[in-house]
């Protein structure tokens, strides 16, 4: 009896890990002998038919994706609108899904992509046809509602907190004739979460990071500058950490990156990073340095965490048990059954209350001075960036990871 | 018999690999029984007579330095002009010598420092004081005369050609809706040591990175465009590595990093890296990321390479060797035998030849477009990121560093 074919797309930003739970799926899948194609380009690849035959990778090229950082089948940024506004797009899937004879769809994204599987999967079910749409959580933002955490989340937190651990070896060293301050800027631009991360690599009063700017702070520009002043006086150099999405009191983000203007027209791409620097040189004339690292937080899979690289797989697992279970709309979270020591399971939650829901970080998470981490914050973060999974390298030195399955183009 | 003491002193910008230098001049001369002393924050710290005694490191804590970036006694950005302009200062150190019975000065740096060596040693004799100067090598510039390449390039050299793979495989699966060309500052003002290092992580003409700018090569604005569009129209997107150290064909930096301020007087920090990817945003339309590794790329020792590690500390070890057999005036240097297989050697070069001498890439190290690296440069380039040189974690998730010995204050 043929059961029908199981469709994995990939959605939005990619992470370190998320090709390690395209894997398990299809593992998992296959142990189930039902075929898995994958959309090129993720939900544009469906809306055009430009399925990708899983069937022809080899054991051990599925395997490797588990250590590839990237989206091994592309992604896109495409949110599909209500059902109503997009009614043409969603009956376009609907007969792609029919002429593939695809009755599982797995989508893998953040809370977009689990409102539009929602969507899919209510379309399919007034249609009559038979689907099973399952979201499978990834997000390095670490902004979806339910699950304790994000896939993805846990490496770039890692890969955040040891870069803040060396680079401010770095800057220990040279601080007396060289650099003073240290901008390092992360993403996140609704969250803090990664920012918080930061927060990790030190704990006692001297350590870096000493001054967290997150997005749920507003932005004291006075009291900003006082606080680096006094951590170079006592420490000797200052180590800052700012997230993309600060904003200043009226809600407005410190760093409009798009549309600035230099005085000749040319585009300013300065970012808030080198915005918070250039404020330190010109209000304390300290010598500053700062940091970008854009895309390398959310790719370094030579970083990843070994428990948020359990999680991509244990999430890919449980989607493909859930999809042949016929349990239709729901994802896949990780629930935290204890933090000392760290114990999680996955269960399904609907995709109802994961649909257009942003999770904040929680007040108690934030220091009371703004610039820092509690306790608790501590407590929920460690065990996820807990943990090495090391990439297989080469006798070149480099990493030994898959090409990517197609071009961009 | 008493043979004095050994000073060991770090100056110049640190590496992800000089604490193991250090690490290993300590070791290898507990092994003769001399006492090591080491400068508080480089040559200030003698000048200051501010001197740590190693004798109360555990042989533990000397062992930890050998996986711990940053510079754990401290480093300094002083250069000593000559012996007629600062003669003050020469006599100072010969005197801070004489007081603490230093016969052995090892001097961890560059060029400068091995100047200053070199200077040092010349007064000493001239004084009557019996005194052995070694210059030991560190740059992640890997400009320093004579050696086939610095101990802490490597490294960075590493960290780069793997966070470009990284990175490229992101920016594959997002192009056809995010980014098309995404842009990486890496330093080296005045070579393209670094910039030719990204150019190991790809190979084949659609492999990312698809145009390096060095600093040997003028830059072309309108060459360059073109190339970024058709790189993006045949690949689908385009990875740019930009060297700080690019200039215009009047020989002008692109990116003036001091001095200049924005319409309210501001200072732009933007580096070449941001306005790169602003002229392509501007002249091209198409999206852009980009990434200013700064400080990540020299303290990386999470990711460092196990070929620079060992030449790292085997010119530690050789420096005490020099300086307990009276070799005044030399720097342990890595001679090349071979490079398919890889086998090298260090050997003494004399200070006179590696002091104010700065090395060049080859020019059969840069393909004839001028955006690529020759296969000749890759020969060279491939054993120095060879290898892995993981680090001891933590149950926490981050690597067991040692914490600095000082701080900056």
């Amino acid at each position: 009896m043929s059961k029908g074919k199981l469709l994995y797309a990939q959605s939005g930003g990619v992470t370190a890990v998320i090709n390690a739970t395209a894997s398990a799926v299809i593992l998992a899948a296959r142990a189930k002998k039902i075929p898995v194609l994958a959309a090129k380009n993720g939900i544009l690849g469906v809306l055009r038919d430009e399925l990708m035959d899983t069937g022809r990778m080899t054991t051990a090229d599925i395997k490797a994706l588990a250590h590839t950082p990237g989206g091994a089948f592309g992604s896109c940024r495409v949110k599909l609108k209500s059902l109503e506004q997009d009614r043409e797009k969603y009956e376009k899937l609907l007969a792609v899904f029919r002429k593939n004879d695809i009755r599982y769809f797995l989508y893998n994204g953040g809370n977009d992509s689990a409102d539009t599987a929602l969507k899919v999967s209510q379309l399919a079910k007034a249609s009559g046809y038979d689907l099973v749409c399952i979201g499978v959580p990834k997000t390095v933002d670490n902004d979806l509602a339910v699950t304790d955490c994000c896939p993805g989340f846990g490496s770039a937190a890692k890969y955040t907190a040891v870069s803040i651990l060396e680079a401010s070896l770095d800057v220990a060293a040279m601080a007396e004739t060289s650099t003073k301050v240290f901008v390092y800027e992360v993403m996140g631009r609704h969250a803090g979460w990664l920012a918080a991360a930061a927060g990790v690599a030190g704990e006692g009063k001297h350590d870096a990071p000493h001054i967290i700017l997150f997005p749920e702070v507003a932005f004291d520009e006075a009291k900003f500058l006082q606080a680096v002043e006094a951590t170079v006086n006592r420490v000797g150099y200052c180590v800052v950490v700012v997230s993309e999405g600060v904003k200043d009191a009226g809600g407005k983000f410190l760093a409009e990156t798009e549309g600035s203007k230099d005085a000749f027209g040319h585009s300013q791409l300065g970012g808030v990073g080198p915005l918070i620097a250039g404020l330190v040189k010109d209000k304390l004339a300290m010598k500053v340095h700062w940091t970008v690292p854009d895309y390398l937080q959310r790719s370094a899979r030579h970083l990843a965490s070994k428990t948020d690289l359990e999680h991509a797989i244990a999430v890919g697992k449980a989607a493909v048990e859930y999809a042949t279970k016929g349990m239709n709309g729901v994802m896949p979270v990780i629930k935290r059954i204890s933090s000392k020591p760290y114990r999680w399971k996955v269960e399904p939650a609907s995709l109802e209350k994961i649909a257009n829901h942003e999770k904040k970080m929680p007040a108690n998470y934030i220091r009371k001075d703004g610039y820092g981490i509690t306790a608790a914050c501590r407590t929920y973060l460690t065990p996820l960036i807990a943990g090495e999974a090391p990439v297989p390298y080469g006798k070149d030195g480099l990493p030994r990871y898959s090409k990517p399955l197609r071009h961009g183009k």
